[in-house]
């Protein structure tokens, strides 16, 4: 809305601060990323400790994890305040996708003080671990990523076709099991069916719903051999399209100064996703 | 029976219907294929609804699952005439896969009435999802369809071995763990073994019945261990297959007029079932 | 030991009965085959249903199914012997692997005179059933078989490795979990925790045993995910190992009439189990 | 710490016992390994018997087991002592993972004369029977592990995202299901959630916790899906990594007679880990 076409030229300062916090090819920029991890990986473990019945009984506990969940929460506020600082359009940023999850790492515990017990939500978070990749091998996680992706990709509708194919036998099987079966054997519904079914044919099998008749035994059987030999399918696939894949071409570790977006390749002039400098 | 060898041409407004209701060219096509998905997904939930025991002790909403399962039968039963009007051959169609599908769709809710419970078998409707392919990416899906049909078709004998020798080694341990574990331990029979061996080795595991004495529990491990290793066997077959297989030979969207038969080559002239000109 | 050098040329009529019995490249010898597969599918449902409690109670099926056993037995003893006559050297059949499976298939009836219950081994039949393979595709699925098992044979010290790894890990992590565990969870003795990690690595996952202190969960997740990520080792193994192997060799469905040996390459003149002329 | 630069050149007979215990080229080093490998997995069985409560409450079993025990450990230490002797730089090998490994299977019963109940970690010993990749089929066994691990190594990026993609999926619908389902059906904590996402992701299954709610059963089964859809992934990528492998360089089962290392190439002159000549 208040975007400009040509965005402004960042101070020195805010450029060498933009080259720290969203990039990890200096020294300070990978100390930033690998610190910032830690706070995360941290801020998880300090949300799942809280519900732990026997920590949530222990008043030190309480006290310890409250303070550790509104230390993580400043950081995190300080830290997507500085990301807007340094963005040349910090709407675009705060409009991306983790800028919406870095905001995301924040509302929780301000949340938490007038709805009791979202505080769980905060393990949102655990979305912001995926910028490791940054981090660890940086252009070369992300080549790998994109070669993955576009392997996927190509082999969509193949999947697709697959997934289709197991839905419908899903659905068709889960409602004979109805009918063979019936409620004793824990059948009570056709939604209760198919999710036995689901839990079957991907061979889960809890055991809390199980054939008891031979014919439900029967169609189950046949049903587990199926599906043990359908996950053939889209691993085939897959496996042909990697190897048919060329080598994927590289990949840049630099976010853009505009909006954040990263992944552009490496001779790349301006973002693809916003058409800033780079 | 009553064919002609030479099918009558249609009427120009039959073409357009034809073309509408069969294709998924034109946009007009494209939208009827979209309402069409729309009401199968809705009949099928509403059908899943009506088993829920919460649901079919209220009576408002078994009077609206009542007046939503005859209206989709009206529908479907509406496009069931159109569809018959606007092929050449209705026979053809009504004998072929999915005319017989198209009219199992139907028949549930008029049987219902003669035998209370049937109406269960509605859920045949979900078959019908599978004209998706047809509406999301058309040719595209036909095509990989086709490949991977080609696929699994030349590496069927080497599946096929596969689960010859799975289903000689199940018959065998299911008997054998008969044999030692007893009925004590819930292997009751040696069908009931059978399930059981079957239930193992696709790696399952409900866990109604296992394995208690040491020799029992030996012996399941090591059907574990062959199972969890022998999967590998038709992935391996599928994965070389695919990788082999040449790129797929692109197919058309159009249908037969005469028999509604799918998945004609691009530059088909005429209808590889019935021959009729396309 | 009663083997001579150079066997007899066989009269021509136990030359056609061999064709008929071993062989499957004319209709009679096809038909034989077929005949066959449908008695030894139907002796294994006769010893399966024999262990059902409900029918092992009615004295009519008990009685039917002692007949069928009975007539089985003796279709199968006069088989058996059909074979012995027809083949140049008996005893060279008599030693290999189908010729002690056709002789297994015939003793259960007679051992259960004299030590009842032991009928239940007449399920070893089920072996037989392998021959099948000849009757379906013959010369197609041979090549198919061979092909498969030279890409076995191929990738065997990979795959050799990968079970090594895996059964050391079983081990270690079973320990591992008896000490964390305990006898209180179920996890009574080491046996008895290396036989619940073989039901966790191979995702079987019965749920008869399964860790309950927190540790004990958390190395259970770290072994699932491992046993999860394990597979993919042999699977990239043998999906490689196919695609590099060149079209197998085409393989004759002859059977050499000296000892019944099958599988030899379309070109050989002589048995390569026996050295007898085919 | 007291390594020379140039190590000693050993004694004749010191050169020939190397050879004997560190390699498995000549007949006496082939039976010195299988002799050893016998050994350990004897020693292995002893441990696990003796943590049965059957047999540990036999005092026969109990005495025969606390002398095998000891026997065992002190073959052991008697192999360890001769190891020591016949390298040329004892240090180097103690810190050598094998050398770590051997120690560590004499430590267990000595320190169990201390602290009862420890005699369990003996079993790791059963790293040890990893050196059963040397004489089974050595130089050929070795080669491929190494083309296994270079191919490994190279689809480690693309496993690694995999990995990481499923960890945090795991984290966020472990903590959804907490909300979801509650503590009545077994959700009592964040942890245990996480730790059922595991065990359902996995597709293990062990039905201890499963979910009671219409609105779990869908999330999980949605889960359910895309665990076994996920497999797919690394299965196709190191499929992919291993048919481009080259064929891998031949290498030597050579130990080096400094430090014990193996897996050194067929022209290798000198150790690659201690620069040692071979």
């Amino acid at each position: 809305m208040t975007e400009t076409v040509e965005a402004p030229r960042l101070a020195p300062w805010r450029e060498r601060m933009h080259e720290v916090i969203f990039e990890a090819d200096t020294p300070a920029g990978k100390a930033f990323d690998v610190v910032l991890l830690i706070l995360i990986a941290g801020s998880i473990v300090a949300v799942m400790l809280e519900s732990v019945p026997e920590i949530a009984a222990d008043a030190n506990w309480v006290l310890a994890l409250h303070i550790a969940e509104w230390t993580f929460t400043g950081l995190f506020a300080i830290e997507y305040a500085l990301r807007m600082n340094c963005v040349r359009r910090p709407l675009r940023y705060a409009r991306s996708f983790y800028g919406i999850i870095d905001l995301l790492a924040i509302l929780p515990a301000f949340v938490s003080l007038l709805i009791p017990g979202s505080q769980s939500f905060a393990v949102v978070r655990a979305v912001r671990l995926l910028r490791a990749f940054r981090v660890f091998k940086l252009a070369h996680f992300l080549t790998e990523a994109s070669s993955l992706r576009r392997a996927m990709v190509a082999s969509w509708p193949k999947i697709a076709v697959f997934l289709m194919t197991v839905l419908v036998l899903i659905v068709i099987v889960g409602s004979a099991m109805y009918v063979i079966e019936g409620p004793e054997s824990g059948f009570t519904s056709i939604p209760t069916s198919v999710y036995w079914a689901v839990v079957t044919i991907t061979t889960v099998g809890y055991g809390d719903i199980a054939p008891q008749t031979a014919l439900g035994k029967a169609v189950a059987s046949m049903m587990m051999i199926m599906g043990y030999a359908l996950i053939v399918v889209p691993t085939g696939v897959l496996s042909a399209e990697m190897a048919k894949s060329s080598p994927a071409k590289p990949v840049s570790t630099q976010a853009c100064p505009d909006c954040g977006a990263e992944g552009h390749d490496a001779d790349a002039k301006f973002c693809r996703a916003c058409g800033g400098k780079l």
